[in-house]
């Protein structure tokens, strides 16, 4: 980057909230693909103002711009593909402003991470439902620019069903602020719709008001085992179907079930098709009794050949030991993880796992599979070794693939993780030519010199 | 119209789905603002081909295209302001489509009655909350398209909450489709999300995929009467916040009960400031009672004279009958009804109606307020002799500053009757030029050459 661009940064927020060494651009450079873009220059604004100043100079000068949360993300949001400034909230736009219990909103700013608003509200006796697997270190700026899902998505949505409203930058410098306190409000488009999800592409989101909900009292976990996947799957569906909401319906196939076990030994059952975790919430024990009864029924009905119900926490989350430990324990099978989080219909959840397995065994690859069943989301895992050329090769056929099969099934490219860079190549199979001209005509709206995020999502 | 154009369209949907005669041009000129606009043609398409080809010769021509549902807006978003072609859908696009039970899920066409929605699927032990006032006239494309709201907002949200997918023509006469039957889908920019509200000015939804939930199996009704609005207000924002969430929490201010009392002689307490009736619902007795005897205790905190809990059905709908019959009622204030949606954080309705009190007086109107206070939404209510220029004169000014003391409060110009003409003028009150600029190049994206119901919303 040229130096009189840096000298302007710094001078705007001082050389202290500007990194330009290479050590420091290496940290920016990564997300979890793996996959790494050096920035040239790293900013760390001290507040909406700076914002606003950095996207204007940048607009005018056509220096490419990429807001940045924690950099957790599984797609490539927010890595500098194509170079220029990252736009960097962890160091001052951390803060959460407000909990308004009157109104039950939060405003926060981007660089919170997820499980701090969590505590934060939950020490009032709120909730914020949305949990992403990186909770723990996620930020909210990009869990809403991601539009992050979570284990509780079956009963509670995901993120965009809590944005209430949005404060952003435009790549003019201009700020808008989309949506309001209310629970009601259909004055003008709906600008926070079309921001959330968005990946940094259209606008710079410096603020965000979000619903909260009164935390449940009570919460119960029971687990069921099925000696195929297709009993589960079809278990999880009729389950959802029965009037019980579950707050999650997580499950395990065969071998992902064997590849925890293998690196736990906690005795699970590694001839089993599938484990299916759920928990249950509400404020009343009649109420949790009659939902587990359905659970269980139900889950009987489609051939469970176990039941348990969890007594205490303990018991709670030593059924959910193997489901929190599936994604790191699958490396087993492979150095490379192709990891895709298709989604799809509940009801077609058993014929999606079925072409899955098919595939798998057409390209000679291990496939394991968990994920959000509740709401149709399977964390689809193509193993292979990274170093061996072929077997990559083969990954990717199975991969672009397995898309085809989703996207015949009435599912999605992702659930939750977002297109990014990683998918971006997939678009075609799922939108039409006149979606993806429409994606463009409304990135050239918000964004009319491309500087923001470039290149992304295919658009 | 040309010749030419009216021959193709009769020539493409066939005669007996052209009207071009005057009595039926008449009939499609009005909504329930009572002012009228004359289209130049309406036409019934028969399914979206229909509507493809349609759009595509408005687009080619320059000829202006607003598609109507059942006409009930309460704010000009259907009407044909600058002439042109209306495309009605209620002759021939209005059906399910689907029920699909698995997924819990609907599919309809836009023309489709809301509350024939509703019927069908409560036939099948399944719920779709959005029951705006117009519920047993207004069509699902029409709701959609002003993202409609209602009495169970506070509980269960408003459309927006419920729309999971969308199919749409675009002016070029391409169909888009717009999320999937999924509750997780981050693929590409939240098309639907911004076609939701935007009355008819970004494409013609043909297709409406919608999120149904599980019927709960009890409800109850309660009321309280309290001595001022304030302590009604106190009560309300209290209630929400106190953990218990009622489907729904209606008010009455003093003026409404009169009007409703003088037409109709229930014995309502005249000298009451304001009614609050509240609904509470769920699947245990014991869920129930929690609730109501929270209610109370908050009503009560705040100052409530009457409290009671309909034994009944018959009693529920004696408690009721007040709200439903408020609109009618008010009639006896003046001819003329500037009947406005406002909308604020809950927690700022005592603030709003003080201000809305203090602005009645000022202009020397009477402004009687109901609705939806448990989500903020307040029906308001300026009534004028509308013969009267000076008072319509003042009406309009009581109208203008009370907008102003809205987004004052952090509230909204509209919570679900749209902007259309009718609040078109006061956009610039709401948002700043930035936003307004924004929503012109957003309109532009989706319509370059301004066909759709141009110049609705103030854009």
């Amino acid at each position: 980057m040229e130096k009189k661009h840096i000298q302007f940064f710094e001078n705007l927020v001082g050389v202290e909230n500007v990194y330009s060494d290479k050590a420091h651009l290496l940290a920016y450079s990564y997300d979890a693909t793996r996959v790494t873009y050096e920035p040239d220059l790293v900013i760390f604004p001290r507040d909406e103002k700076d914002v606003q100043n950095i996207l204007k100079y940048c607009n005018d000068f056509g220096i490419i711009l990429t807001p940045r949360g924690a950099g957790s993300g599984f797609t490539g949001g927010a890595l500098p593909a194509n170079g220029g400034v990252v736009l960097a909230f962890e160091k001052h736009m951390n803060k959460i402003l407000e909990i308004d219990m009157q109104n039950m909103v939060a405003v926060v700013e981007p660089g919170v991470i997820n499980m701090d608003l969590q505590k934060a509200v939950s020490e009032k006796g709120l909730f914020y439902p949305p949990d992403p697997a990186s909770q723990d270190y996620s930020s909210i700026g990009g869990n809403v620019a991601e539009n992050a899902g979570g284990m509780r998505a079956a009963k509670y949505g995901i993120t965009k069903d809590y944005v209430m409203a949005l404060r952003a930058v435009l790549p003019s410098g201009e700020v808008i602020q989309a949506g309001k306190k209310t629970i009601k409000d259909v004055a003008g488009y709906n600008v926070a719709g079309i921001l959330i999800a968005s990946e940094g592409t259209l606008g710079v989101i410096t603020q965000i008001t979000l619903k909260l909900i009164t935390k449940p009292k009570l919460k119960k976990t029971a687990m069921g085992v099925f000696s195929t996947v297709e009993e589960a799957m079809n278990a999880v569906y009729k389950t959802m179907a029965s009037g019980v909401t579950p707050v999650a319906m997580e499950f395990l196939d065969n071998l992902t079930i064997k590849a925890v076990e293998q690196k736990f030994n906690k005795g699970l059952p590694t001839d089993a098709g599938a484990i299916l975790i759920t928990d249950v919430d509400g404020n009343l024990e009649e109420d949790i009794e009659t939902q587990l009864l359905t659970i269980k029924k139900v889950f009987s009905e489609n051939g469970s050949t176990f039941f348990k119900i969890a007594k205490d926490e303990n018991e709670s989350n030593e059924l959910w030991f193997a489901r929190r430990n599936a994604s790191q324990s699958i490396s087993i099978y492979g150095s490379k993880k192709l990891n895709e989080d298709i989604t799809v219909p509940r009801s077609k959840l058993p014929q999606l796992l079925e072409k899955i397995e098919k595939i798998s065994k057409k390209y000679s690859v291990n496939t394991p599979c968990f994920g959000h069943t509740g709401d149709g989301n399977v964390h689809t895992n193509v193993m292979v070794d990274g170093k061996n050329e072929d077997e990559l090769k083969r990954g990717y056929e199975a991969i672009e693939e397995i898309f085809k099969a989703t996207v015949e099934l009435g599912g999605t490219l992702s659930g939750e993780h977002g297109i990014g860079l990683s998918k971006a190549p997939y678009m075609k199979l799922a939108f039409s030519e006149a979606e993806l001209n429409l994606f463009k005509a409304i990135k050239k709206a918000f964004d009319p010199n491309n500087i923001l995020n470039p290149f992304k999502m295919g658009i």
